[in-house]
């Protein structure tokens, strides 16, 4: 399948890497290809520039927002929280046209120091804010809740079993994302929660997780819901 | 032990009549006794008066908030978001003392419908904004992200294998706290999150919770912390 790739950070990158390594033909979206290819990583030594990261990727292509929304039968938003409107900006209405979004974005701002707040939250959400600028995109809000390599490696932890949630407007779209949990990464319990409204309470689980995280000493958890 | 329980709903209730079962001797607190005893269920017929259940359980007392709050050797904060703060200054900084207080409550509004959204979130928490009303008392929020049911019964879903969660400022506290929630209630995996402003993050789990509530059709669920 062909999917377009939102995004050139750590959540990009490892979702891109999974499903090229599934058979997948992916293309990465950036601003600018050439000025993604020459920059340093923003967090300095810690973490492998994107043009390491992608000598040993042949499989995935970077292109333009747009390039990567004309490219992907589905497309996935996997940039920050105040990347995202940009890049579906970037990627245009006509290029995105009445794909399925599925979007990974959380927004997280720094602005008030660590740990971090929400940008947006309680009576609105990210998700909310994007399926309203390009209301013909059919968006499903999921994966944000966990770390990228438990997005698609759910198997890590606990067997797998533990929980993934979708939210957004169109059921159909819902279906097939849920069943593309599945087949690319192996998740097993997606509860819907509804309209894309509902990602309010996906975005709102952060300020938890990012607690967790300094609790737990580790990103490798995830909420499952018992019941 | 002795308990001052402040709030006469279904969560005042349902851990009055736990804790009493176990043995303790437990005051339940109200603005106004005589009123709490004449009203009718606020929901109607679909939920018993107070003094129905009152009648039904010999053991409980019921008292100003002042005077649950001056029996308590700990009390817990049972209250609606809305009715939390008027609790403790009701009780007053004297009877409350430094006293250690179970925060259960949520900061759950219904002015904008129904799911409610949170009064206050984000940069700030209800925990905060009592704890900063009332500096002496040694607050532990807990308990906020499970149904009245599953706080005193955790084993009547999965095993009782899923997590709570307790944070604020007192170390010494929060042990005891941890420790209660075990021999009380049967809670084994209980994190400890941090300081007070981390309540910010248990209580921003509710509107994630309202949704499971009804994506689930049941309040009997929780979160368990995978890792």
């Amino acid at each position: 399948m062909k999917l377009g790739i939102f995004g050139t950070g750590i959540v990009g990158q490892t979702l891109a890497g999974a499903l090229a390594a599934k058979g997948h033909d992916v293309m990465i979206g950036t601003r600018d290809p050439q000025a993604t290819m020459q920059r340093e990583s923003a967090s300095g030594a810690t973490r492998t520039p994107f043009r390491d990261w992608y000598a040993g990727h042949a499989a995935v292509k970077l292109g333009t927002f747009t390039e990567a929304a004309r490219f992907g039968e589905a497309l996935i938003n996997a940039t920050s929280g105040s990347g995202a409107l940009p890049a579906l900006e970037g990627a245009g209405a006509d290029a995105l046209g009445d794909k399925i979004l599925l979007d990974v974005s959380n927004p997280l701002g720094y602005s008030k120091g660590s740990p971090p707040t929400l940008t947006v939250s309680n009576t609105d959400s990210l998700a909310e804010q994007l399926q309203r600028a390009f209301p013909r995109v059919r968006l499903v809000k999921t994966l944000n809740t966990a770390t990228a390599a438990l997005m698609v490696n759910p198997g890590a932890i606990g067997g797998g079993d533990h929980t993934m949630f979708v939210a957004g407007n169109d059921a159909d779209a819902k279906a097939k994302v849920k069943g593309w949990l599945g087949e690319w990464f192996g998740w097993r319990d997606v509860i819907d929660l509804g309209d894309v409204t509902n990602a309010r309470g996906m975005e709102m689980l952060l300020p938890l997780w990012v607690r967790l995280y300094s609790a737990l000493g580790s990103s490798m958890f995830n909420f499952k819901i018992i019941r």
